[in-house]
Formats: structure tokens, C-alpha cells, sequence
């Protein structure tokens, strides 16, 4: 897609051109001149909807369009913070995605996303560049747990082909809440962050493991999963009334009680097994790190802290398990924080991240760990909010730690 | 995606599940009931449009959905064809993609999709089954050629990592007109046709490189590619009346006048020189096959008929150098057939699939071939229509016939 879009954007007279100053989305379909991103980052929105009533942008609040005399609808709206956003469009009532750019899952659904470009020094990590490539992969596998195929994706570093003999560390990555395994490299551009670290030899090269933290046993309520993983769609379905994270079964803030737990067995007892054994991987836990952002983050929190004989490394981007309630550094997370010297010397990297938009909480829980004797790294993303944005920057902080 | 639709599936009693004998369509978002399938292959659609006039479920005709009292949209339409098929929704004349499907690209833009399923024993070939995977990975080059980095996608047979020495030939294989490089494994399930096919001994293990066709070089108006690549956003778009295919500089048929030799240079300058320094390729013309569907089809007979030296096998899957009108084996593609016994010691492999409600083009063609002279496969599949069931099918004929 990108290859495409950068073809569509070097051209000399795009038939796709829109107006003045306003450049064409670099998530645009090919062709497609709006939305486009003023230089000041107003966007101008165009949707082709020549009978509605009304209809609405959804990007950070409800924008209404205005019906031009071509029965073309268009809203040119205030300057948007830098990064990846979701949005959609409604038309008389329906929430759907804009036609004129691609779609990324996200809330549980196929919608819309715009990239508000950044200064291109500022996304040079998580651009294409002239080095040395590695390689995103699909793997499907069998899970014993969930009684599944499911899908990761395996991202390889360039030299991995050639160093035929190479062993290599693994990360493993989560997604957020309503998303999938896709998004690490589709949003994320993980591929190009960990293409540029390793090429400027600030990140040892690793293997990257993306798999999709939502998971249930066989015969379990798929409801379950369903709780997790598609707000947007049980209102469009007109699920009952109050939202979509109180289905049956759920427990505290509507998710299932027995939250997580399922893909701490699926990826210890299926998923790294069949890493290990497929890829030239290094063994022991002080090559296996484990992070993801927001309800990844979490997850990444409640695995490892539990098995702190398997990671030695662990992240939370805009997500851990501070967050949940008081912290108690004698008895939260099972008392694993109980003997901080015993703590500190089995835990190579604690990493908390964060976008500064996003409120204290992880500041204050990274200053309560340190004042009850726990080594952490916290790291703040400057005027992002709970977007892509904050977790390309905190991975690009995140994992030149990693496996040193 | 597909696992987690499977874990859906297989659930006992589904928060998702639609009425009656209506089973979810297995390319819904996790948790969305409709669309749904019934025994006698009717479809169902519901869509939340609570303040249309009126909404429209456009899959092979135009399909007015009945408003509910619960504010919702439904439809219940014929018996559909088994096998993939796109469809949108119609909003009071604005055409989107339904949020309740998971979109795919086709006819230039995220549109939905919906399967309708085969008997279990007909759909095993492209099922996910108990044999070992091989994997598909996501790689980037830079092209000097149109002078962007471009994505192309390689499947690696199970055996790729383990048998570090073996090398393997590689079929190079395109989607069709509006699709791009994700098509083959995304909506024709390459990856499990090969994993079966090889499995069972049917084919030989190989690789395939999946590449996206449309290609210009540096400051060419991309309009070119937008006439290829994206018909419905130019009616979004409100481009000029009279369809997309008549950008300025379109050639005949719309399509430009250069059509496919920007990419038959990329793909002999940049794409196979890039394959056979990364991955380990046999080497030769007798290793080398190229295959494409639809507009992939008529670009490989070009790129294929032009360079005989590099391929000795080419399969057009609804889609050749047959149908662009009168055949002479004398002339026609600058003489390749002009001689049939040179021809026929050199090609190992002419392949031409079509599904059997296209007309009988492609079957007339290789009659004409065959009283040419010239050896070639014809290959039809019973019931299918200018859509992916038909070149699954024609793929599953045709990787036997490599390499052997």
C-alpha cells in the first residue's frame, strides 16, 4: 500500500490532487484526493452521499459536513494532533467507513484512518529508508488451548536469511483493545522501527511476535471474546443498551472474569513453543521479552509477572497493571514485588510508557515503584494521546533496551 | 482473522448468533451476527441506518433493505453462487463498506466481502487442515525502476526453514484489475492451497511471489495507475461522467497505452533480481513460472510471451492475450507462435482456467492455439463467475503442473 501511495504522491500532475495546500492522506486509496492534511493539519473531509440528510465526521468529536451544489458533502476540520488516527463516517445514523481510504482494524472493526504527517525528520524511525529490510510474516498455527488456528505474524530481521547460523532473541508484541495482530505492522510500522534501530546498530536484531491476545477455551461463550473485541459493531448490531462491554459473563468493567488468563496458557503452552521450534530462536528467559500497549500492556503484565522464570524483559505502553486499583508493593501482582532486591535482579527491564495527553496514572505508578525499591524506565510520549503515535514512540525507546 | 472467526464458530451458544438456520458468514468482524447464510444459500443482511430513507445491499444486483421498528435495516436475498463475492451498502445513495464484514481490496477500494460456504469436502483444498504450514511474509524493495519502495508478499513452502540447503522454484503470481498484492492470500487463500497441495505430494514445494501490477515510472502522471487501480473512489470522487477508465492518456479500453510494461521491466529489473538474492531460488527458466488472474492474467502472457528465456511456464486465469481480439498464431504477440514445435519445446506449460459463466473466450482461444499447433491446458470450473472461487480453483489445477 505504501509503495502505492508513495508512486501516487511523486507524481508531477495528480489526476488526484486536491486543492491549495492540502496533501492527499498517505492512507488515501489510490486515486482518492480527499481527506486531504493542510500545513497547518486542518483536514478536509469529501464523501459522495448525494441523498443524505446529514452526515458526520467522527474524529476526535462529531464534525458535520455541508452538502456542496455536485451533491458532494465536505467538512474541512481544526488542526489534529500529529500520528494515526481511527475515524468514521455517519451517514443519516450508519457509522461506517470512508470509502476513500483504507481501513484498519480498530474498536472492533474495519474503519477509517488518517496519518496527520509529521516533520519528516520526526518520522524517520518509522519510515521506509535506504537499509536493509527484514521481513513481516504470517504464521498459522494450532492452538492444544483454544482448539484453534489462530494467526500471528513474525516479523524477522534483515540478516536473518543469511546468518544461517544466527540465534536470535524474541519480543513478543501486543495489540490494544479491539484491534489484532495486524496492528503492530499496519499502524505500528514495527517493521520499519526495528528496519532502522538495528540498521543504525541502536536495537540488537530480534525476532517480533504479533499474535492476537484475545482468546477462549473450546465451548466457552465467544460472547467473551466478542465483550473484548467489538464495541463499535454490537451498536451497530443494537446490542442491548449500555454498551458493549457488559455481556454475559463479564466481570469487573465488563471484562471476563477469568480476563487473560486463556492467552497466558495459549502463548506458554502453543504459541512460543512453536516459535522456538520454527525459528532459530536463543534460549532462555533472558532473551524473551514481552510488552504490548494498552489491554496489551496489561496482558504482557499478568504473563510475565507470573512467570518471571520465562521473561526477563516487560513493557506497558499506555497500559500495565498499575492501573487497576491501589498499588501495594507487599501484595500486588501476587507479592512479586515483595523482595525488591530479588525483584531487581531477575528483572533486566521494567518499562512503563506513556503519551503525555493520557494523564498521571503511569507516572505515579512508575514513581511508586521506584519508591518502593523497584527499577523501571519510564518513558513519555510529548502531546500524543492514547494513539498509534505514543507506541511507535514507545518502541522506538523500548527496544534498544532489549537483550543488552 | 480466520482463527479467531473459527473460535466464533465453533462456540456453544454464540452472543453472535443470527436466527434460524442463518450461519454468520466467516468473514464478519468477532461478534457480528449478519451477514448471515442460509441452508438454501439466501443471504441476510442487517445494517443500523436510523435515519435513512433508504438503504441497499448491492451484491450482484441492487437489493432494497425494509426498515425494522428496532431502527434497523435487513434484507433477505436469493440463493448466491458459493465462493468469495465483494458487495457494499448504499446509504441514501452513498455506497460503503459494510462495518459488519471484515473488507477487502477489490475494484480499487476496502469493500465487503462475504463467503458463501462450499460442502466441507469441496472447500478442504483451500482449508486450514492438520499439515504442516508454510508461511506468508510481507517484504519491501526499492524499485529503480518506478523509483518507490514497493510490497510485495512471498510464500515459503513448510519446508523453507528446515531444510536449510534446498533450493526451490518460484511461481510469480498476480491479482487482478482494482485488487493489489494482498488479494492471493487474503481472498484466494493461496497459502493453505499450497500447504495442501504439498502436503499431499501434489505439487512440488515452492515459492510464490505475489507483487501489485500497477506501476509507473518516476514523475508519470499517476492518473495512469488511478485508471487501473480504482474505479468506485472516482465515483466517490465524482471524477468525469462516463466511468473510470478514461483518465487522460488511457489507451485503449481505457487502460493506458504503455499497459504492463512498467511492470514487466520492474519485475525483470527490480522484483525477481531482489527474490533471487533473498531467498533460496533454483535457478533457471525451467524454475521460473508466472501466473495472474483477470488483468494479472494478460500481464503475464505479455511479460511471459516477451521473455522466453527467463519462464517456461504461464498460466492466465480468466484473463490472456486471448481476448484482445482476433487470434493469429502467425502474428499475434509478436510472433511467439508463429513456429509451434520451438514454441512447444520451450514452454513446458501454457495454462488457460475460466469459470464456466464467463462465456466461451478463453475456451475458444485454446482451441485456436490447439489448431495452431500449439500445446496448451484448459482448465474450467463448473458454476463460477469472474470471482475468486474460480481462480482458487484454476490455482489448485495449475501448481500440480510446475515444475515437473
Amino acid at each position: 500500500m505504501r509503495s502505492v501511495l508513495l508512486a501516487l504522491m511523486s507524481c508531477g500532475l495528480c489526476w488526484g490532487q486536491a486543492a491549495d495546500d492540502c496533501k492527499t492522506s498517505s492512507l488515501n486509496i489510490p486515486g482518492a484526493p480527499y481527506p486531504c492534511v493542510h500545513a497547518d493539519r486542518r483536514v478536509t473531509f469529501r464523501v459522495a452521499a448525494p441523498d443524505a440528510q446529514k452526515v458526520t465526521v467522527r474524529l476526535g468529536g462529531a464534525h458535520d459536513m455541508t452538502k456542496g451544489q455536485d451533491g458532494l458533502w465536505m467538512v474541512t476540520i481544526p488542526p489534529q494532533v500529529v500520528g494515526f488516527h481511527y475515524y468514521s463516517i455517519v451517514v443519516d445514523g450508519a457509522v461506517m467507513a470512508d470509502p476513500a481510504t483504507r481501513t484498519f482494524f480498530g474498536s472492533g472493526w474495519d474503519n477509517s484512518g488518517i496519518e496527520i504527517p509529521e516533520p519528516a525528520a520526526d518520522a524517520a524511525y518509522y519510515s521506509a529508508r535506504d537499509v536493509s529490510h527484514g521481513q513481516v510474516s504470517q504464521r498459522w498455527y494450532y492452538s492444544k488451548v483454544t482448539g484453534t488456528w489462530r494467526r500471528c505474524y513474525v516479523y524477522t530481521p534483515p540478516d536473518y536469511e543469511s546468518n544461517s547460523r544466527s540465534r536470535y532473541p524474541v519480543l513478543y508484541l501486543l495489540h490494544g483493545w479491539g484491534e489484532n495482530e495486524q496492528g503492530w505492522h499496519t499502524q505500528g510500522h514495527l517493521d520499519f522501527i526495528m528496519d532502522n534501530l538495528i540498521a543504525e546498530k541502536k536495537a540488537k536484531p530480534m525476532i517480533v511476535v504479533m499474535d492476537n491476545l484475545n482468546a477462549v477455551k473450546p465451548g466457552e461463550d465467544a460472547s467473551l471474546y466478542a465483550a473484548r473485541g467489538s464495541l463499535a459493531q454490537r451498536s451497530v448490531a443494537a446490542a442491548p443498551a449500555g454498551g458493549g462491554r457488559g455481556a454475559p459473563g463479564a466481570g469487573r468493567g465488563g471484562f471476563p472474569t477469568n480476563w487473560g488468563g486463556v492467552f497466558t496458557d495459549t502463548m506458554l503452552t502453543d504459541l512460543v513453543p512453536m516459535i522456538e521450534r520454527t525459528y532459530r530462536v536463543a534460549p532462555g528467559r533472558e532473551n524473551r521479552a514481552m510488552a504490548g500497549l494498552s489491554m496489551g500492556g496489561m496482558q504482557s503484565f499478568l504473563t510475565v509477572l507470573s512467570n518471571l522464570d520465562k521473561f526477563a524483559y516487560l513493557g506497558g505502553f499506555s497500559g500495565s497493571s498499575g492501573g487497576r486499583g491501589g498499588f501495594d508493593p507487599k501484595t500486588s501482582n501476587n507479592g512479586v514485588f515483595a523482595d525488591p532486591d530479588a525483584f531487581n535482579k531477575k528483572m533486566k527491564l521494567l518499562f512503563l510508557g506513556i503519551g503525555s495527553v493520557e494523564g498521571p496514572g503511569t507516572k505515579n505508578f512508575s514513581e511508586e515503584l521506584t519508591k518502593a525499591g523497584i527499577k523501571n524506565a519510564y518513558f513519555e510520549s510529548p502531546g500524543t494521546a492514547h494513539e498509534w503515535l505514543t507506541w511507535r514512540r514507545c518502541l522506538n525507546d523500548f527496544a534498544p533496551r532489549l537483550f543488552k
